[in-house]
């Protein structure tokens, strides 16, 4: 069976993540919408996907990249054209394109970037309201971009990883920890990128959930710094909201995969 | 009672339209659910607004204009957050003013600018799928670019006119009528803005329909400006969808008033 790369955007706030959940059957994830137009374009056969990055609920995605094996061969436009026409309208293919039968969109994937959004109006657009987090109050942008550059490099980050995670290791290679100031028709705002090898379990809205501790003067980098040494996960500051999230890209060894 | 003038700001997806409908009492209005919050805010008196664009089903809003008489005075700050507290998420007041005892929305507006968002990327992102127009067919941007200027001046404008509407003249002087390329993260695509006096009903979404004709060869510049002057709407192309078009601002001879 021929295996695909499929490149997907998503907007997540009618989806319970990506990942299927055993546990929860009836929960609309974006694996379970896509691996549904994938089996409905091939007579109902079954089609399992994985996806490189497990987005939780509420997360979005501009290039989020998922790997399968197909009952028969496609012309990648014709698919990309085939499952458009039965997925849902906020879920999109983006792209396919054949790949190696060792190519798995998450073992495969070298490095991954996210984006995280924060609008500081007094008022929110509410056309932004999903896609953006709302923190009217003050923050200390340069305070917030030192912040940042704590999580460059290779680190351990088990002060962040969620509980029951069960991963072999904690530590991750960061090559961009970067926070700059924005402006939009909807007043000023923040935006945080973030890329590396990989991410563990709300990894990211840790991080930011750090950085707006210290944007409200709650924490200092310094704080920020001693416990992400700790390896304590109790003592880091609660993660920011999930809508603000997005998957932008990710990349492979052999070029990287935007989101179009 | 003092008057104030109110600015508001939404996401149209959610609503039939700004204007309570006598017929269809039950249906989700900005209006109704604006009246209703500033009802809540006044011990359940009845507060009656007016606004300034009566925007359709699906049309959004950065800075639409709406005028009402209230119970007691309120500090500007105070009402904008009071009534924040009580609108639903895709309905926001961006600012709050004291007006004049014979301000109106609508009638003391002197101009009002629209925006008609299309995406001409071949898949559209899902995030922008509520807010822009979707052609993934080839548009010819230099003839939309050059139509557009057709609609610039003193018009009569009832090519344009819904059926139905009780104005009593169908000329509209237009400022503005501008088509640009623009490039997003979601490729490429197109923006139309348009400003003027007054529109008619539907009147930005049928010139739109119009300069789409033009974009897709079904017509052309020439045509267009024919049937303008022919004043029949029962030949003018169909009105563009929707969800694509957005009430900008609203003006006022004492400044204009922008969407914050």
């Amino acid at each position: 069976m021929p295996r695909f790369r499929l490149t997907l955007a998503y907007d997540g706030t009618g989806f319970e993540g990506f990942q299927l959940q055993a546990a929860r059957r009836a929960s609309r994830t974006v694996q379970g919408e896509l691996e549904a137009a994938l089996a409905r374009l091939h007579g109902g056969s079954p089609v399992h996907v994985d996806g490189a990055g497990r987005t939780d609920a509420g997360v979005h995605a501009l290039g989020q990249v998922a790997s399968c094996d197909l009952p028969r061969a496609w012309a990648e436009a014709d698919l990309v054209r085939a499952l458009n026409a039965v997925l849902p309208g906020d879920l999109r293919a983006l792209g396919a394109a054949p790949a190696a039968d060792d190519f798995h969109a998450r073992r495969s994937a070298t490095s991954k970037c996210y984006r995280y959004t924060i609008d500081t109006a007094l008022v929110q657009l509410p056309q932004r309201r999903h896609f953006a987090l709302h923190v009217p109050a003050p923050l200390d942008r340069r305070a917030m971009g030192e912040a940042a550059l704590l999580f460059l490099g290779r680190r351990d980050f088990a002060s962040l990883a969620s509980t029951g995670s069960d991963v072999k290791t904690t530590v991750r290679t960061l090559t961009r920890s970067e926070l700059r100031g924005v402006e939009h028709e909807g007043g000023p705002g923040l935006v945080y990128e973030v890329e590396g090898d990989g991410f563990l379990r709300k990894m990211v809205r840790s991080i930011v959930g750090g950085l707006l501790a210290v944007g409200r003067g709650a924490a200092t980098a310094a704080v920020l710094e001693y416990e992400l040494h700790a390896r304590d996960r109790r003592r880091w500051p609660p993660p920011a909201p999930a809508h603000g999230l997005t998957l932008v890209r990710v990349s492979y060894t052999n070029g990287p995969e935007e989101s179009r």
